[in-house]
């Protein structure tokens, strides 16, 4: 598929930037646009199982049109099948990027470098099922014979947040004798935190890392096995691993209860739904629902890869994502759950989203020419309303993705406060804010009483909060940001961006050894900066320079 | 105090517009200007306790010259003094900002409106300590007489998220017998959630809300109550109140086992150090760790009142953000805690600064001219190197504040991996992200691998994690956020931009609590966006439109 470098060159591009000239004139204010009694039949859609309200977006039909054009000339569908079909879409890696095989229950083949790669996924997937089954049955279990009742999950990143968010999202299908930690951070904090609250010999933990060589992981690795060691604990008892097959963790000479293997062809920041999400979620909330989950993402894979253009949900708010940023030039956006067990949900996207569009150069190595990436940022609502919402109605603007659920997972709490119920109050603010941001008061007597309204916002609608319509909303999430790289011409599945500091910290690393075999070292050979910092930690004060 | 009514009519304004536009050569790269041996000397400073680096910031001994200038024309050391002096800053609310008297340990007396305001603040803080540590002792019980082992604080926005961040920073001094739970969000599920980890036997409900009219807090206290019920629970013996004297949480007809005031001269968001979060962070942590909380952010208060604009840390900060926003256009702005226990700073910061610097007209009712508040969020790191750090580096530009702290909490867990400590691994990325992110690094072979660099950053430097140094960072960035705010001549103490949502949302519960008392009542008179929500909501799915 040929495609122009730079898509700012395309006659589209310059039509969508004399398009949002017109959107700053004030007839172009949302409160006149919405009036229309047709708007919210025109601007929202169902599809994959959820629904995408996109009517006080600043755009209408004028625009549309443009932004589908655009999505035509940059190949984006064509682009998402291929990557569904296998192909090296992540160039600069020389890898396929495979993360909707991991919830692929087709029959059919899909061949990567000639081979079929789903019998693999598929045995994991039955491999995590027995297992699970086996602990959460009580028939695997520690080393004095308790039943295993603590998950510690080692691993950070990709091989963490969407666990976390999917865990939160849906733990009121948890068993209630299980928890789950999550061990991240290399601060020892974290660690202390996590060995304070649980039971040794009923703990498993559960390590993952692709290539068992990351600093963080490898740390905390090391401090659960001094860890188990100083309780009487075999870690062979006490530890499975998920990593790449041949991996130092999938090392027959470091026994462990069980390996599971992960794929080069399924990112970190999008294997939620490969063994690095689904050994966890298994344990936790046992294989059914994790399927469930699964086979809400692969309803929105396939959504996304059939439905035309003015029906795609991914692909649409992908294109009002590029429209808020390229033309309308919002520099972030708020993603704003009102639902409390997807509070993480923005720490997932945040990472998601920023990692994987936060370039500036096309997968052809040529600068991009417009911006890329936004910042991604959020809080559950309504809390955001008393905490950072001020700015969000008064102060610059950003766009907004609201998310709302019809049934709560708690149906047990009546009292009713004003007249309503818990679950009718917080939809009367989800209602409402899209409304006061969009249409906006002007109060000329009390000018501090004013607002300029013409705030754009997104509203996503999911029936309950099951396993199936988390999957939903976390594939709509990765189909979303897949599809404004593609527009771009970027790469979303490499991430360059964080070796520099890597490397450098592993200078500063063989500082510090080098000092801790010999403390009469100084640091004198270290730029200034670094040498303040270095005398400072290892005299354990702010030191004089 | 005379104040132009648009900053940007000060000849020093323009000054630094010409200064922003130098510094986009190629020679004011931060690569180039950090070079400079004598660099880290004058572009770091000690005070109030704590260490603050900004020798990485896009800025030279040419700029903050101008800088400080600015400060002095907006009278902004004079405006913090009058704040704690009790004058009445808050003008469009025609009430004093005096959070720095809730934590002063002052002999002088404090006049507001003729009345000094220090004795009944002291008093309620003695009542607090006496309060505190009976229930901590055991005198004061449940009504079955179980020692009280569950605290659930009910509150939102800033009668909440001070409090969790100071509580998750100091959790290594709390009573490891004693729980803090948050029920802010009136999602049903934050209730359900703190519901199943409580016995309500020896819960204390701990409801704080200014007015006590909050719909949420209100909704939450009455799922309390009925919870109480429930369980056979007197409420006269398990609920107090952190609330302003005469309002409906302060009235004998409902007896309560005590009430502790909150004054009007204290605004939500700066409220941590008054009763607010003085009643749980005391039974949580011990008054006395509370008081050297105190003691921590009145040593902050009293260097910002008194330090030379070129020694004092939040002065240079918020010029440093004005800097970044006005002139370098950065529009958001990262908070990264090297330390997990700071894991809700961020949050609270994101409140306190947002909801303060997010307005558009000065104090007067004057539009602004310039930008105000910029968009604040964070993660604490190494977490965010594995997150969004990508787009840090390679994506859009935003300045980070860095925080360390040089001697953990925890010192038994020295197992070492690579050589070094996990404390020293989380010190080596510290110490090698803000120099990547200035320094850069080209590749011209492989542009993929290619650091522009140029990215600014500070770094804050606390000694350990002790109460003091909590209070100190947390007036630290209070202050900051007044400082930016006098600059612009806004008022950071109202917060009107939260009162259009409100409104709205009170009709759209009045549609729902009359549907809830007629169930034939249709939707047929509201808009017909509302309509689709309220008919999906009481239908319980997505329906048809």
């Amino acid at each position: 598929m040929s495609i122009p470098a730079q898509v700012r060159e395309l006659k589209v591009w310059e039509k969508l930037m004399r398009k949002a000239e017109d959107f700053s004139r004030p007839e172009k204010h949302l409160r006149h646009i919405i009036r229309d009694k047709e708007r919210f039949k025109h601007f929202s859609v169902k599809g994959g199982g959820i629904f995408f309200d996109f009517s006080r977006q600043r755009l209408d039909s004028s625009v549309m049109p443009l932004l589908f054009s655009l999505a035509e000339e940059r190949n984006i569908k064509a682009r998402f099948a291929a990557m569904m079909k296998g192909e090296k879409v992540n160039n600069t890696e020389k890898r396929a990027a495979l993360h909707t095989a991991s919830r692929s229950f087709s029959d059919k083949s899909l061949y990567l470098d000639g081979e079929d790669v789903l019998p693999e996924i598929k045995r994991i997937r039955q491999k995590i099922r027995l297992f699970s089954e086996k602990v959460r049955q009580g028939e695997i279990r520690g080393c004095s014979g308790k039943r295993f009742r603590h998950l510690v999950v080692i691993g950070i990143g990709g091989s963490y947040l969407g666990t976390q968010f999917v865990s939160r999202a849906l733990n009121a299908y948890a068993d209630r004798e299980m928890q789950i930690h999550f061990l991240a951070n290399v601060d020892i904090h974290n660690f202390a935190c996590v060995a304070s609250r649980i039971d040794p010999e009923s703990t498993l933990w559960i390590i993952i890392s692709k290539s068992y060589t990351t600093a963080e992981t490898l740390a905390n690795t090391r401090q659960a096995y001094a860890f188990m060691e100083q309780n009487g604990i075999d870690p062979a008892g006490h530890v499975i691993t998920v990593t790449a097959k041949g991996s130092p963790g999938d090392d027959p000479a470091n026994p462990v209860l069980a390996s599971f293997h992960m794929f080069d062809f399924i990112g970190g920041r999008y294997s939620v739904t490969s063994a690095v999400g689904g050994v966890p979620l298994s344990l936790y909330l046992g294989y059914e629902n994790f399927e469930h989950f699964l086979k809400g993402a692969e309803e929105m894979d396939l959504h996304t890869l059939q439905a035309p253009a003015g029906e795609n949900l991914p692909m649409i708010a992908a294109l009002i994502g590029i429209w808020n940023n390229n033309f309308l030039a919002y520099p972030a956006q708020g993603i704003i759950p009102y639902a409390e067990p997807l509070a993480d949900l923005a720490a997932h996207v945040q990472q998601l989203y920023m990692e994987s569009n936060g370039k500036s150069l096309t997968a052809q190595g040529e600068p991009v020419g417009v911006p890329t990436g936004t910042i991604i940022f959020g809080e559950p609502g309504t809390n955001a309303q008393h905490s950072f919402f001020q700015l969000a109605h008064q102060g610059r603007p950003f766009p907004i993705d609201f998310i709302g659920v019809i049934r709560p997972q708690y149906e047990q709490y009546g009292a009713q406060s004003k007249g309503v119920t818990n679950h009718q109050e917080l939809w009367a603010n989800l209602i409402s804010q899209p409304e006061a941001l969009a249409v906006g008061k002007e109060d000329t007597e009390n000018p501090a009483r004013s607002f300029s309204g013409n705030r754009p916002s997104s509203t996503i609608l999911l029936e309950d909060l099951s396993p199936e319509n988390v999957g939903r909303l976390l594939a709509f999430y990765e189909h979303r940001t897949v599809f404004e790289a593609f527009v771009w011409g970027i790469n979303p599945f490499d991430q360059f961006g964080v070796e520099l500091g890597k490397k450098l910290a592993a200078g500063v690393r063989e500082e510090m050894a080098a000092r801790n075999r010999d403390v009469s070292r100084s640091f004198e050979n270290t730029d200034p900066i670094s040498r303040f910092y270095l005398d400072s930690l290892f005299s354990g004060k702010i030191t004089d320079y």
